[in-house]
């Protein structure tokens, strides 16, 4: 049976191009899909990259180990992830691995049997050790959350400068009351954005209070209504928020209002993602914005060159502040 | 090697214990934690399940066909098939298709090739011709969306009687301009939707109006805010919306705050399907509750039984209104 090499020749066109007339991709003309696709006809090509590929061991399967599908973060780095992948005649799997080592256990053999050419982990509680492991025969790149002293290539942002920026931010609004919300600090990322926010409140002066730090155990928001409740019961009540999830910072907000208090009036609140949501609240959400799309992007380029045999190397990606409602009035 | 059986037996629990055992479910004793961990050591046995399946021919994999991650309203009947699989030994893979029949056809040819053992289609758009070949040789399910004409098993609600309740609701509050937010008609949630608020206006002698009645392409907030602004531009502005997703009615909502206006005084909103975020808005969403988690049950428990030859039949769930601010004031 013929292969996308020889359809793409066939139709003087790009292995890619072939890829996107398969997909069904927008940016392909008229002229170009019907070239395609009379190519295809003419040479029996049955895209069915499953079949193909047993027959030549690969599986052109990516995993994408996620700790959870309901935080809306990961959304928008799978977008990213998928067109990648598609472009490049790769297809991908979604493992919620409920930050649960039996079930990573389940998707680490699907590479080692062949069944899935490498993966993805975003998962932050992934078991390191056997990942790293794993990393030493498999194609493996970690995305958002990664491991400072291992070897597996990642694609991140800067957290602590990012968090830095957040809370400075608040800080030349005039506020010195500045509280955090955040996540377990077994994680890297909560780790990193903390050293931000103590950077910031060092360098203009202030003290770091640790009845005003709140650390949660998940990021739904319902965690983010519990942490704000504690912070309102202290005798000093912080005016400024520092939420290191948009989930969190979302939570928090509500729970202020139900509090009859305003936001940013007399609490200002920064997130951090700028999940979709964050610009659907009332006031809409100042927040940290990730580049989700381009992290997908690029770890699907990076573990799609891993698999290739290419050298990969870490990237961190810029970050940006979005200032909204929640801090400006 | 051992099975979980053998595990079970020496442990003197059941196999859903072994299962709750190795995937952490809080809800076992430490005594019967220790009796369960003993055995698995002294009969060395390993939870791999899919190197275990290989060997019997079974993956011990379900896909689940979601039509985008990108839709809070699947997460929660993932969690409930998740929790369902693992309990009974299984797990899932999550299959984003985009609606895309050329990503379909990659997992129906997972199933094909016996990398799966069934399917469960959320898919509204998934192709239903192929569908229902697969299904006379492969153990499918739909949830959620189902094909009125097919023969294969579904778990749903009874999506014309939940929106007749709540376009009832809007009218016996007093509200005779009610505004139609419904996605597209070739979809038959969106049919069963329509019929059920025609059917409500009908019954109290109102009009249907083809002005007040707006569809969408996509389900996300942004779509939502584009119904709200055509709708607010018509000549007659209606007092009421009910909208066919949460997604949609927390951006109409949105738009009806950046148009000054005030929900519900100017104009009430009723959603669809009682999203985590709905209660997140300010103010709360008023929301027909789908039984998400219970439908992802359901489906996993159905899915199973076809799997192992059990009779399955379609089953529909309850539904619930959820009366909050944005019809309450």
């Amino acid at each position: 049976m013929a292969n996308i090499q020889e359809v793409a020749q066939k139709a003087g066109v790009s292995v890619a191009t072939v890829s996107r007339v398969l997909n069904q991709h927008p940016a392909v003309t008229a002229k170009t899909k019907l070239k395609v696709e009379t190519a295809i006809k003419e040479l029996n090509y049955e895209p069915s990259m499953l079949g193909r590929n047993l027959r030549n061991s690969e599986s052109r399967l990516l995993l994408v180990l996620i700790p959870t599908i309901s935080n809306p973060f990961y959304t928008e780095i799978i977008n990213g992830i998928e067109d990648t992948a598609i472009m490049n005649d790769y297809n991908i799997l979604l493992c919620d691995t409920d930050s649960n080592p039996q079930r990573e256990n389940i998707y680490f053999n699907m590479v080692k049997n062949k069944l899935a050419d490498g993966i993805i982990s975003m998962d932050p509680a992934v078991d390191m050790e056997k990942l790293n492991g794993l990393a030493t025969q498999y194609p493996i790149i970690q995305c958002s959350e990664y491991d400072e002293r291992g070897t597996i290539p990642y694609v991140t942002i800067d957290n602590k400068l990012a968090a830095y920026r957040a809370v400075k931010h608040l800080i030349k609004l005039g506020h010195e009351k500045i509280a955090l919300i955040n996540s377990d600090e077994k994680f890297l990322y909560a780790r990193e954005r903390r050293a931000g926010y103590e950077k910031a409140l060092k360098e203009f002066g202030l003290p770091v209070q640790e009845k005003w730090i709140y650390h949660t155990h998940q990021l739904e928001f319902e965690y983010g209504q519990q942490a704000m409740k504690k912070l309102l019961q202290r005798d000093e009540r912080p005016t400024a928020i520092f939420s290191v999830s948009d989930t969190l910072a979302i939570g928090a907000l509500k729970e202020i209002n139900a509090h009859g208090l305003n936001v940013p009036e007399d609490i200002a609140i920064v997130g951090f993602d700028k999940i979709s949501f964050s610009n659907m609240t009332n006031p809409t959400l100042t927040t940290v914005s990730q580049p989700m799309y381009k992290m997908g992007c690029t770890a699907a380029t990076m573990l799609i060159d891993k698999i290739q045999e290419r050298q990969v190397e870490s990237i961190i990606l810029d970050h940006e502040l979005v200032i909204r409602e929640s801090t400006m009035g």
